[in-house]
């Protein structure tokens, strides 16, 4: 099937970034996307883009991509202008006016920032969990003003929100509402950028506190969760059965992979055995795989019976960072059920998720 | 008053291991006792301490203990009988046989294994919560056969309990019992002893499982916040008020200290305010500190207010580690508030516990 | 050519350990070799390999090996008999007698241990440096009594050996013999295996010391870099010029990746320039590259240009850590000219080289 | 003797950074000097020095230090103009011109910055090393237009040259002047200062550059081990036996202390014995501990006889960070002997050094 895809050009904003740096990793070979331009602040605009970038992963950078030279973050830079879509891994503090120019001038923009997140017509989507909030796009798009015919954008979550909403979708998809969940987060130092957070600050060391983390789990977990309105206009945010919820966000001096231990209770009167709560997350199928896109993982959980995994070191891997991992499933003292789960933070928590949100709307008729 | 005091000759069992190092570092210049006999394994026994002890510890190793030599954990070894008291660091597979021993031979023997914890009749005691369960040795001597005069045993809590258990007492103390507590803890790798955790597993990772840690968690913080039972025989385990209480607990790449995220629900309708909780923490006092003892610490919960503190780099070493530290307080979307604490995993976590433990037996008339 | 090659089935020593592993992860899926047989200790033997093994990579465990059932390490343990070739990972107190009893067994030994790497007919063999060592094997067999038919050892080197011995091969090769090697390593904790190095002893620290590691260093370079005996029955250690080698070793906080800075000092009296220096490590190539091994790799030495590079964390799994890094070659104030190389330890540096050792007996007539 | 002397108001430059931290920690309880004013930027000049500071050790801030005002680093900014010393922990990029500012306003400025360092009648002086240089400010002061009266400045030395030039200066005043030496770091976060060396780039991994260090090390080292010229008007740089100095410098996950490995060749043909050179640290002093000032450590130099010490955690604390650790005494195969050698690089090597240069001008009159 890919084959069978006419290559869509695409653009990176904030390529230099950590983020940036992942989906270029990611689109490299992807048998939809070629990257046709990169966009970066105006101090590195116009130089090589192996010029400006502190590139740090463990592969090299793509041998074409070197040369290519970084443009501005304007729709109408060179190169932009052939691209379909854009993906953007920019700062939040310039996300909002960029993306907001993208979209209208006619492109698609899969955006990893949080600024559009909470707009109330734009998809906050998990590619593992709710791509049926996708067509509210269409609704967007006549929103807007003037309203646009091709542009649109969609989000997807926040890095710790991911790796905790995938296994409540599969807990929600089997078992029915959950009322009530509680997380604490172990996050690696990579969910905060470069130069990020300080070699000082995290050595020997650990901060139990990132700034609004708490809030957006808290927050975003309910709208991924909740369905679309009846007249496809927006989201109902887990209304019929609110969720309470309540996250404590921890960084940790782990590289790459955010580490939960979430308890909830659910709504149903006789909470599910352990047993079957192990087996909603083995056989937890999602859009994605049915879809078959490229960057679905063959897995969308992986359940870890080893009693001291998922580890971070150890399980962000697996399936290429693109699936989460979920183990220590055990009775809590509290609610009903508590786990430990894993998710690869600049991948399925950040780029990956990006890209098959991407891959989904090239499947179901959306990037033409 | 610590001049008004004999000099106690005092034992280290398991002197050779990372608890033990630390009771000999702190007991090295204690105004009541006085290091009289170091035990330890068969292995090491009849040689020189310096010689058999990897040392870990960022002060040198005493000067007048380097050369004592090592004896084995027999109450009949040389030195052992001239002490009143028994420190011990001993590993939970010999600790029960041998603190048993000590005990029949009338040393007073203050514990840090997990052994005699839940022995009905010893204290499980952290001296900044429930020195009012000492008393209850007078009892344990009479269910010894044959009863002892003076030997008994007292232990203190797991490290991880005593961080959170002292501002669980707090609010107990001021806004009467709690209802439920979530609890889930960071851990030090220094809590597993030497050499404990391998690098390999640590190193840029977290391990979401530390074996049955979870469970003293659960069980001990009961224990420990109850009364004594109205025959003075016993302990009551919060029975007139049972605690919910539901730990995970995951060890992280640092050296020592253990943080703690934890939610709380009061039993009284009404929960108080944050500004209340806060006061409760700053103002908390305990018996240690009305008695005086050399190692209570001026503040026994240091509250911060910055809303990153507590990190156990930078505060594990307030008051010389015998205070815990509390910060983060905030209102909780589950439970009624949530915050953070941090204690000094081998210091009042460890063997800091098990010496002011003793220090207020000497107060109390415990030890003569 | 891989496909014309009959698959050789083979045997792994030491399956459970670290190097054991890396083995097992780069045999699973070999051109010429098939693991037919896993030896471990008896406490291990008679059990399913994922039973008995803490498995440490961040891949998993190939399925099929995953229940093949672990043997004792003994020629005649059910499988290895049918083995052409077993790749030993064993710890050196034991590795001595039993590769012993393998190659009187007729089994051709590869071995990552130290215990033959000073026998005067074993070949010292560091697949990117010296593979014409390998014909020694023939005088090998005649020395043993009785003498064997198929059965030989090859030893590669040590971890932090190969590192630094393939830039100075490269230089050899450039500039003729070399007169003064100075080298200090950096070296990383899979160097020590599991459980290995203590995260007490290691985190927040540098232990300048691995035992007999300096050593091994200053020994084996010699034997590598010198040539066969004009009688080809045994080594010349480089005794035409003499070497003079100073090694420090260190251990420091990391997981993979061993890096060296290298002072030398060549024979010649004017020393090649910088550039021609630079040159001659990037257009290094060898004989792994010209009989086109599976495992050789594009490059034996990639040159960086970035004055902070190589660093084990980004550069280590560069051409699956088959190569060595070399970077910061500069005047030295001292001797001649100095560098920083770097060498994946536990690919290179242990299992790639015992594999690529034998994938060149293969091509050469060694393994039939 | 403290207690003789009046307390000298002092101030401190860059006094919200890693440095200035370091000196306000070490100040706080000085018996010669109090703290009377504390200088940063402009952005932070006005405010409560805790309010604009985001302090990193793990000791408080002292109490009376919290709500002090921060000014401009101005000679003429409140408070400045009653101190008789200050010390700079200015950034370069400043510290030439406001350092000059104050002098020619006549303090005397004890800096740890570089701009000074090769400044010809400037001392750089390490405090165990060459307080002899002293006497030079005199005759900077006369270099002035217009001359000072009071004002000097002196400089200390780089972190890690200040570790390695103290075991040098033992051998040289012992066993005559040395002809070479080698010099290999292993160097502590706390040195970038902060935010400093980001936890993406050190974590699990070395960086073997640190800008401009190695020839820092380089061209200082002769500069401190050198004599003042016969005039006073200068220093000699060691003319009289020239050394060789070659440094490497790494980068390595530790928070505080630099590791350095050291193999030296003495001018005297017959090189002294290990145990003549053992003892020879051993029993070095310097004029630091002959005038008794209150930062002088006990032992300039400890020797460690374990085979694997000086070990950074463990070791950096020893005499509170103001001697230099040496071990691994052994022959070097290049050069005559080679050795291990550890600093405490934000104390010893920083701020301790300027305190502790201060504190010897006060004992010989240099400052009134």
């Amino acid at each position: 099937m890919p084959n069978s895809h006419p290559k869509i050009k695409v653009g990176v904003l904030g390529a230099t970034g950590t983020v940036g740096q992942r989906f270029i990793q990611l689109l490299a070979t992807h048998p939809y996307f070629v990257i046709h331009a990169l966009g970066a602040s105006s101090r590195s605009a116009g130089q090589e883009y192996a010029q400006v970038t502190k590139w740090k992963l463990a592969t090299p950078i793509p041998v074409f991509v070197r040369r290519m030279i970084v443009q501005e973050c304007k729709p109408d830079a060179e190169g932009f202008s052939e691209c379909g879509v854009v993906f953007s891994g920019l700062d939040h503090d310039v996300a909002g006016d960029i993306e907001f120019a993208f979209r209208a001038a006619e492109l698609i923009v899969f955006s990893n920032a949080k600024n559009y997140r909470r707009d109330p017509v734009v998809p906050l989507m998990v590619p593992l969990v709710n791509p049926h909030h996708l067509p509210v796009v269409r609704h967007q798009q006549t929103t807007l003003s003037p309203p646009t015919k091709k542009g649109y954008i969609v989000t997807n979550a926040n890095c710790s929100t991911t790796g905790v909403v995938v296994p409540l979708a599969a807990l929600e998809k089997a078992f029915g509402p959950l009322e009530t969940v509680m997380v604490t987060t172990l996050q690696a130092i990579s969910g905060a950028g470069y130069p990020g957070v300080s070699s000082l600050d995290i050595m020997d060391n650990v901060v139990p506190y990132i700034g609004s983390e708490e809030e957006k789990i808290e927050w975003e977990t309910s709208k991924i969760l909740g369905g679309v309105n009846d007249d496809g206009k927006g989201f109902d945010h887990h209304a019929h059965a609110p969720l309470k919820i309540s996250a404590n966000c921890n960084r940790v001096p782990v590289i790459d992979g955010h580490t939960a231990c979430v308890s909830v209770k659910f709504r149903r009167e006789t909470p599910p055995s352990l047993e079957d709560i192990r087996k909603a997350f083995a056989d937890y199928t999602c859009e994605a795989q049915t879809l078959g896109v490229p960057s679905a993982p063959p897995q969308a959980i992986v359940v870890h019976d080893a009693p001291d995994r998922p580890q971070p070191r150890l399980d962000r891997d697996l399936h290429n960072g693109a699936c989460v991992s979920v183990g220590r499933i055990r009775p809590c003292g509290v609610l009903d059920v508590k786990f430990v789960c894993l998710v690869d933070n600049v991948r399925l928590g950040a780029a990956t998720s990006s890209i098959m949100n991407a891959e989904i709307a090239v499947e179901r008729g959306y990037i033409v």
